[in-house]
């Protein structure tokens, strides 16, 4: 039920898994709702079932209030699923403090773990590297730091199959005495905590692939993340007008829209989605607010590998 | 003397300003490096004369250390032509944290400014927008945010000519409880400012041109700045590839160039230089590091305006 474009297109992108796909998808909301978009679809497959749940959290009600006093919502209903064993992970393009609110009363804290944190794959010019946090957390303290490095280390380790991943800390500016008092004091942390902390890294590496895991403060990787979106929408906007203005404009869209979607693939959020929260005992996907259809199936996807890949497990054997 | 491909880029660039341009440059260094830079570069107009500064700040040498011993360094000996009133501006490509140090010990702060602040123009889809701070101070209280604010204000309206410029604050959400513990007590400081304060802006509105002057702190600011001209680059280099993969790879050159280099112009931060460095008491420009001579004449356009507007006399007035 939550998301700018639901349910809409969040059950049309539940629709766009397959069964082969080796999951199987259950929706939480109100079921005539849900049913009225399946009809709408023309939806003829076989249908996912439906947990009941008759109230909605709206993106700006103040989370822990909502989902105090909405039990019956879909977000706290997903989330007792979770706790009950009945899924073995959640997804929401809802209400993001709300999730993260629901994920911590019905969930819990992982052992060790403070804060938890959300964390994305970042586009780079090599693959991905998953950015952690990108806004759970806006006041952090050196050792929430830490504790973002060791959760993204263990999920990019399982999910990405990387051994030892890279752990760079985001900064402005490469030499260890760089930064704010927060990052310098984390530097020295991130040097003995086990990970494999290859130091600061720069906002204009952090495309180029220099590590597995970018580890930030809540605020800091939220503004990142979304002035990269814009950057990358922007982008393209720039480029159409270009084009449309040439002589060559014919020509052009033969040859530009296949260069267009290379590029939209790689860098428009709205195509891809699925933040995972880290750190909460349970697998919990966070999805952007305006994902639609696409970015939705791309969420599950990744709810698929951490349940998969085991994240969970990992994390709770390591902490 | 400073910049990473100094000093051939930064004479090719001072080069570049003709006697039309309405203004004098004045080369501040070693004269014979300087001078075999312009016959290397098989210059026979007039030569811009020269002040001899023999010493040179590396990048990598403690701002406060270096200026202090180094008082016949090109930077020092530039920053003194200001203080004198030889020249109206003084730019630099070199150690960024030198300058600002320089700035402070031979011009002195403005009246009412703790903290002086480096405000870049970030390009947007409508125009240009002043970016304040980006890296002169990476831990900030919410005083110095309110005065970055005024600074960059008033940058706005006598350079860009925009009247009562729209000051937004970087934030992780538009809301006014949004934000880490620096920006909310920002908010409400700014709210009394006397500065046309519009609110919060996320990250990814910032290229829509949503505000004039967009205040941060000097980390944050650094971060966005540096991902923002990392991810232009990217983005050019996944265009490229995608089109060198295309079968129309001919055709594709003859259309894609033009709108590349239109993309280039708008997002390639090496292209365009020049942040001033707000709230010293003197016109002072800091150039990219990598800054070729494109870079540095734009940064020496940007000097000018400065003058010409007289922002300096401005702020002088208001503060």
């Amino acid at each position: 039920m939550g998301g700018d474009f639901a349910p809409f297109e969040v059950v049309k992108g539940a629709l766009e898994v397959r069964p082969s796909d080796g999951l199987e998808v259950i929706l939480v909301g109100r079921t005539e709702v849900i049913n009225e978009q399946m009809s709408r679809l023309n939806f003829n497959g076989s249908r996912p079932s439906i947990v009941e749940a008759r109230q909605v959290i709206d993106y700006h009600e103040p989370p822990l209030k909502a989902i105090k006093e909405k039990k019956d919502s879909s977000i706290v209903e997903g989330m007792n699923l979770v706790k009950r064993g009945e899924v073995n992970a959640f997804l929401s393009a809802g209400n993001t403090g709300a999730v993260m609110a629901a994920a911590l009363m019905c969930l819990g804290k992982l052992p060790g773990i403070e804060r938890p944190a959300i964390g994305t794959l970042y586009p780079t010019l090599k693959g991905t590297a998953l950015m952690i946090d990108i806004g759970a957390n806006v006041d952090c303290r050196p050792n929430f730091l830490v504790q973002f490095a060791q959760l993204g280390s263990t999920y990019t380790e399982r999910v990405l199959g990387i051994k030892r991943p890279r752990v760079a800390l985001l900064n402005n500016g490469e030499e260890s005495h760089k930064g704010n008092r927060l990052i310098r004091e984390s530097f020295s942390l991130l040097e003995k905590s086990g990970v494999n902390f290859i130091g600061n890294v720069e906002g204009k590496d952090v495309m180029h692939g220099v590590a597995d895991v970018i580890v930030t403060d809540g605020f800091t990787g939220n503004v990142i993340v979304k002035t990269s979106e814009g950057l990358g929408e922007a982008m393209v906007d720039v480029m159409k007008r270009a084009i449309s203005d040439s002589l060559y404009m014919r020509l052009a869209t033969f040859v530009f829209k296949p260069a267009l979607k290379v590029f939209a693939q790689k860098f428009d959020y709205t195509e891809r989605g699925g933040a995972p929260l880290l750190g909460v005992n349970g697998n919990v996907i966070i999805a952007h607010g305006r994902s639609k259809s696409k970015a939705i199936a791309s969420a599950i996807k990744i709810a698929q590998q951490a349940v998969e890949h085991k994240v969970l497990e990992a994390l709770k054997g390591e902490l």
